[in-house]
């Protein structure tokens, strides 16, 4: 049996047979003296997550945002960064100083700090970043209960209309265009939306592999029915205009869109902030797996 | 101006220059409460660090310990491991198996538990390990003064002469022959020096660039000069026999090999303890540089 055929969930479920431990969120979480920390690794590899093309400081703000959302997903600050870095010996030393000037404008952004890493010779560029936040309250997915809504932070789907535009590697682009493919090149952690996860969220996960794909991560490990209704699904104009154009449904790229970096929690009605760009999308039942209108519904982006 | 022109150091501290931060110990050392932790973070690609034809628990033992051996060199031991893995679709999943299989073996061995990580495609397998560690007393590069032996552990220069042995592509090995193979393979970390370091030492690092390349940061931190005696420096008799065998000069394995994964460190004499296996291969004096039998000496491995 191969990889592809098992898939990366069940990959990751396998992996942790062979541990014997159970690795199911994205972030682990560690006990040192009285503070809880929250580890999270994540890659961004050339070929696979972007393209040589790409400005590289997009690609070093990227890599530091997709490890700050997990922490803030979790519920967490991000403090410490390691880099660990694969580039082929032949790469342009300015390409380096460029992804690093990117990581460091993330990091400044964010709060947090580079401390260490290392360097690595290989056939493509590759950057890890391995991101240790702290929490004095981590979340996690398994807190959801029924009579709780279901929330999400921003607008989905925008990264993977943005995705499609690169891919059509055209010479030209509209404005709203362009927006879209920013917010797939170059994502913002929403660090701005910890205190109140901290303070209000029974289950918070970061929006990475789509809306249903995430969902579903909630469902399964609070053992919960998650109803998404689709007419509250948050849609940028951005997307509604580039789904007008190309004839696409808007609705498609928000459920199963991954990359959005957007926030996806639960909790209790009277804990809505109007005052923040959050929209309850759905609600919190007995049962299992993720419903769109009261459809069944299942998948989103996987790695293999 | 390319990377390979700039060298694994240079481009150091180049980094270093694009962050404002200096990067030039292997750990980081962070607080956290009251407790000190020591991250870092290496990396084993395939076809750079090792070839798909090892045995993967050997190549899954290894990224542990490369990871461990960083962190008792500065004194502290291994808590939290992440495993940020990159593998091909096509990969056998029983591949996958048996290198975590070498990582739980090693996490046992060493103390220390995998708590999370990450799964990307790519070309090749690369194992990312970032891992965290405690001390008390964390040891760094800088604090050798004149007055003070240097040690090591082990022998040095067994690895290399495994590597060569490997690239030969024999179809037969001698029993010492496959023992050399063994020490590049699947290199044991020097765990049962922590306390002896975290006691005794004045500086300390473990020994992955070469004994001269390494012995050279320290002498550089701690602004000394370091007299390596030749004679002294502990080889193995796997090691002579190899040299014997392919006319090889066994102190320029010993002197310039990487990837020894022993520990090399200074204190005064009376610390010595011949109860373990170091070896006082020289003296800290006022100056710099590294000399060997009172020649300058300089080189070892670069990952460019």
């Amino acid at each position: 049996m191969r990889v592809s055929d098992l898939g990366e969930f069940g990959l990751i479920r396998r992996i942790g047979d062979v541990l014997g431990e159970d690795l199911i969120d994205d972030c682990a979480k560690v006990i040192v003296g009285d503070k809880i920390l929250l580890l999270t690794v994540d890659i961004l590899l050339e070929g696979v997550h972007f393209l040589r093309r790409y400005p590289p400081e997009a690609v070093g703000w990227k890599a530091i945002s997709v490890n700050v959302s997990d922490v803030v997903g979790n519920g967490g600050l991000p403090r410490w960064a390691l880099v660990s870095l694969i580039v082929p010996s032949d790469l342009e030393v300015e390409y380096v100083d460029r992804l690093y000037t990117g990581i460091k404008e993330a990091c400044r952004f964010y709060g947090c700090k580079v401390v260490g890493g290392n360097l690595s010779r290989g056939e493509r560029i590759g950057v890890d970043v391995f991101l240790l936040g702290e929490s004095e309250r981590p979340l996690g997915r398994s807190g959801a209960s029924p009579g709780d809504l279901i929330f999400v932070s921003g607008t989905l789907g925008d990264s993977r209309a943005g995705l499609d535009l690169i891919l059509m590697e055209r010479k030209n682009y509209e404005d709203f265009e362009l927006r879209l493919i920013e917010r797939h090149v170059r994502p913002t952690a929403r660090i701005d939306y910890v205190k109140h996860l901290q303070k209000y969220a029974t289950a918070s996960m970061d929006v990475s592999d789509g809306l249903v794909a995430d969902a579903s991560h909630i469902a399964e490990a609070s053992r919960v029915r998650i109803n998404i209704e689709s007419a509250k699904v948050p849609i940028s104009r951005e997307l509604a205009a580039f789904c007008r154009k190309h004839g696409k449904d808007p609705l498609e790229y928000a459920l199963f869109g991954g990359e959005d970096y957007q926030v996806l929690f639960t909790h209790p009605r009277e804990r809505w902030n109007p005052f923040m760009d959050m929209t309850p999308i759905g609600s919190v039942s007995e049962g299992s797996g993720v419903y769109v209108d009261g459809r069944k519904v299942e998948g989103g982006y996987t790695h293999f």
